[in-house]
């Protein structure tokens, strides 16, 4: 493997109903990222950043990337936001890896963040629906949880017993979120609960949905050869893929699959020349419990239908085989849109360094970030080493 | 000088007020682009691409990069949307040269793009006003002619014959949009009209600010060393700078200095190794006639203040011996926010390679193109050589 470039430093707010307003909640994480260096750097060590935000809060739409800058501020080094709807905070890593690759920058930040309650002069709805397809889906009243709604009837009527599986999805990740102080959600949801709960979109219940979000995560990035200036433990970037398809899901082939995730993944493995049995675990984009069945099998670690059995026979679960979403997932941890994709990059920094407490994966080395924009309009993979 | 990469191809569609919807106008300015390579590649040739825009005419707000990819469907390439307001095109072009430096992509298209007109489901100047200073400046009612008014205030007390040079740079500008068929104004005005114009926000008057256009550009960027592969005239990158600062004009310790521009410059002329005086022509954002005085001090061509003579001596015309803005700038060309800096870029392939008809500047063999979010929020530059 040739590692591109190091994650050594990583914050995370807390995720929830928050009263900070957004320039807050950028400066705890971007603080908590440079306070978690082990050998310590300074906003002056940074030399660009990139931030991942859908709306900032309705506050600073545009050109929201220099307040940023005023955080990093005096420096005035180059930001820039990169926008890809819930798929921001990966796409964002990604640029921010091939910053640190340019040897351009000693150190880059990528921070990603939303504000989504208690908003200045926009409707929430406005925020999520917006990266929905105009044309064919929004428009005709079609929101995100209807079209997950649909893809999951659709797998719930192909494969046998795939409802209890979406409850089990959600009851795993609420179990791992008591387990993480920054999720949005930390109780025990039962399987019987999920499924008895009021429906949202049939056949998704309200304990199918991630919730509704505020937060915000930063993480810096050193050049490979670089990293053991800050940290003898550096998180290595081996991997990035990224692709994009056709927004709205009446375009496509299948309901029950994105392409893109599919192939985000091959491309981030072909780069990393690792096989899917050297991963150790997954962070996957479980906007609702249905995309994470979706994610293990587009991403190749399942057959089509097969992660209703992994699922089921309990392996995605901390102490299984193949644990997926340790911090709760977007499902209980929250979903800030533009934080979650370098959220996940937190976790797996927390983990391959083996300071996720509670929630540690004994012995994990190699980690997979996963993060989709929209319904499988974009998506973006990156794989992770231990130094 | 190092290559960091080759211009190929570039499109282009006519800026002003048009029936075309925002995915129209992409589509046509991709086809160009497509269109342009003197070798010849379709669609599939494409490994990547980049999408500036602001608000994306209101309509696909969220998740737009996937529109892009709906176009050059059916590779289902990675795409990323770039946002700095109205340097979006200048960001995104950094972007794209170094997806291509990566080698992951052969060939790597930047779009940019606005529809403002006759919008879908959002207020004009809701898409313009949202890229200034929310808490400080916005909500208190500056608008940006205002900011910039501001700005033009303090500078024409400071330098005398300022107020002539303003008019001079809207006089010269008019006079090139008349040489350029895809310009929004294509006519001329005289300097006399200029300073007798109705007052937009003092000292500014009508003909000082850029209209509001839609429009989109592409170009296509390959590796240096496989330019050649394209085309006999590949257009090189030779450098890349960019920088931000505070958003709020208060904040910072002068109005009549952008020191985004500055730092944004100097670190482009530093990495391709050359000196301003190698220039032939710039490529500047004028937003506001103030703002091409402005860019010619702060990129170092002449000192502070210095920007009155050089433009009053007709030094900036074409015939003159420093061309700013051939095409007419945005000022009379039109100002599609996403599109501006894309466009820049279009029209330095166009004159490096001789192609620029009745506006071509003779054996143009270096230029300069600069880029500017909100009032000096956010700026990239970028240093083109002919192959």
């Amino acid at each position: 493997m040739t590692h591109r470039a190091a994650v050594v430093g990583a914050g995370h707010t807390r995720f929830g109903v928050l009263a900070d307003g957004p320039r807050a909640l950028l400066r705890t994480a971007v603080d908590g990222a440079l306070a978690s260096i082990d050998r310590g750097a300074d906003r002056s060590s940074l030399g660009e950043a990139f931030l991942a935000t859908l709306g900032f809060g309705g506050w600073q739409i545009g050109n929201s990337s220099a307040v940023l800058a005023e955080e990093i501020s005096p420096a005035g080094i180059p930001t820039v936001r990169v926008e890809n709807a819930c798929a921001s905070g990966g796409f964002a890593v990604r640029e921010g890896v091939r910053a640190v690759e340019r040897g351009e920058a000693d150190l880059v930040l990528v921070a990603g963040l939303e504000k989504m309650t208690d908003l200045l002069n926009a409707r929430r709805r406005y925020w999520l629906g917006v990266s929905g397809d105009t044309e064919w889906e929004r428009l005709a009243g079609l929101t995100f949880a209807g079209v997950y709604g649909l893809i999951a009837s659709e797998y719930v009527a192909r494969y046998p017993h795939a409802r209890d599986a979406l409850a089990e999805v959600a009851s795993k990740n609420h179990e791992n979120g008591t387990r993480n102080p920054n999720a949005h959600f930390q109780k025990r949801v039962a399987r019987e609960d999920v499924l008895r709960a009021p429906r949202v979109a049939d056949p998704l219940g309200l304990y199918d949905c991630c919730p509704v979000s505020d937060g915000a995560a930063a993480i810096v990035l050193a050049s490979a050869e670089h990293a053991r200036k800050y940290t003898d433990t550096p998180v290595f970037v081996e991997g990035l893929g990224a692709a994009s398809d056709r927004l709205a899901v009446q375009e496509r082939a299948e309901l029950t699959r994105f392409d893109a995730s599919r192939r985000a993944g091959d491309a981030a493995f072909a780069m990393a020349g690792i096989d899917r049995s050297a991963v150790d675990f997954l962070e996957v984009h479980d906007c609702f419990t249905i995309a994470e069945l979706l994610a293990l099998e587009d991403l190749g670690f399942v057959p089509r239908g097969g992660a209703v059995d992994l699922t089921l026979s309990g392996a995605t679960r901390p102490t299984g085989r193949l644990p997926v979403n340790p911090d709760g997932g977007l499902k209980a941890k929250g979903h800030p849109i533009g934080a979650t994709g370098v959220s996940q990059v937190y976790e797996i920094f927390l983990q391959l360094r083996g300071g996720a407490g509670a929630r540690q994966i004994p012995d994990a080395e190699t980690a997979l970030a996963h993060n989709v924009g929209g319904a499988g309009a974009t998506a973006a993979v990156a794989l992770f080493a231990r130094g």
